[in-house]
């Protein structure tokens, strides 16, 4: 019984010019691992339709959920509910629900509803809405692709709203263990620790700290005893 | 004349499951656009040989350069440098060449070049190494993929010794204003300026400060006076 895969697709050219650190991405992976959902794949492309078209299509073909970020603004850039309107072969317009939303959120702020706002109420025929309490304008949801907006708050505010829509698998519960040794030194016991624990996923995640080389090495798995089992050996093993 | 491109792939589960945050992606993407190379994807995939290979073979046909990190260490889970030697039919192997560098560095501390150390030194055939001057283990350049280190220190020496090899084309030069307004009312004047300057980039990326919304207005192109023309008419749009 493997857990629910799922995918994320980043839109936009913030993160590939070296211009801003990825922040979206370790929000949501850190969500999924909790509920027990195996984040499997993330692409980050700019603001390409052809590309963009293409990896959506590939990740929802392959994995059990997407997620997007990015690009459902109302400037001139913003194509991604373009995209998925055509990766998934529906029709998109103004659609009457996201408009009534806008509406309703420009209204008590006293905002022109303007045509560039307006495109926000672009939504593929047959998605379904994901809320936006921040801002109003929302995201989408198109076959298993949850399209979300790429500004921090809001995408944390729409992964708050999707997640309890998934289908979550057992969570992953994971302990770790530094040690001060060079990966070569360490190869051989955690090798043989992976042998005779196959249900566990060992991962070893090397660092140099001060001029010391050193591992931390990450146990994961879903049952919580034999964590505790396999740690007490890993510490036997480089006491 | 467009720039080349470059995509880069991260192999390993540490961002995909929430535990660490991506260093090597942001220290590429800026030292790529000094040089005036397009980073125009990222694929971050975990410790599976089927999917490193398909990313691989995919970003190498499509893109100029290929850039990976993590997978070519001592253990278990390193499985990067035989997924190489696969996806482009050589064969793989200990090769003398590698071997001599890990047997100088390791005799010089006085360390044993054990069996897992010694997995280091598996190359793919046809392969051209990579320098690695913080731990001697070299990375190595196989067709258009430069394969690297996930250790962000060595990393990054690999990168400085990979640069200076690659085609750079005309560093991208960028200017940036900050608006303090919804991207709603900034849209209309933005489309016409990017109408105006097709030779500009012009993105716009919102944010929420404090409870407010504005936009950090990024214009990217080559030529210094154009940019600087399109940031007056940009100061005057929003004065």
């Amino acid at each position: 019984m493997a857990n629910p895969t799922a995918a994320m697709l980043v839109i936009g050219d913030e993160i590939l010019s070296g211009r801003t650190r990825d922040a979206n991405m370790h929000h949501l992976a850190g969500q999924l691992s909790e509920i027990g959902v195996t984040l499997a794949e993330v692409r980050i492309v700019g603001d390409e339709a052809a590309t963009i078209i293409e990896a959506v299509r590939a990740l929802s073909d392959r994995y059990d959920t997407v997620f997007t970020s990015g690009g459902i603004g109302p400037t001139h850039d913003d194509i991604t509910a373009d995209c998925m309107a055509q990766a998934f072969g529906q029709s998109i317009d103004v659609r009457d629900d996201a408009r009534a939303l806008l509406q309703a959120h420009y209204d008590k702020s006293g905002i022109e509803l303007n045509a560039a706002r307006l495109r926000m109420a672009r939504i593929p025929q047959d998605a379904t809405l994901i809320d936006n309490p921040v801002s109003a304008a929302p995201g989408f949801t198109i076959k298993n692709v949850h399209v979300m907006a790429g500004v921090p708050s809001v995408f944390q505010a729409m992964v708050a709203s999707v997640l309890p829509t998934l289908t979550g698998g057992t969570p992953l519960i994971s302990k770790s263990y530094t040690v001060f040794r060079g990966e070569g030194d360490i190869a051989g016991p955690l090798g043989d620790l992976a042998k005779a624990y196959p249900a566990l996923s060992i991962g070893s995640y090397p660092f140099q700290r001060e001029g010391r080389f050193g591992a931390q090495i990450v146990l994961r798995g879903h049952d919580s005893k034999l964590l505790d089992d396999a740690l007490d050996q890993l510490a036997e093993a480089f006491a």
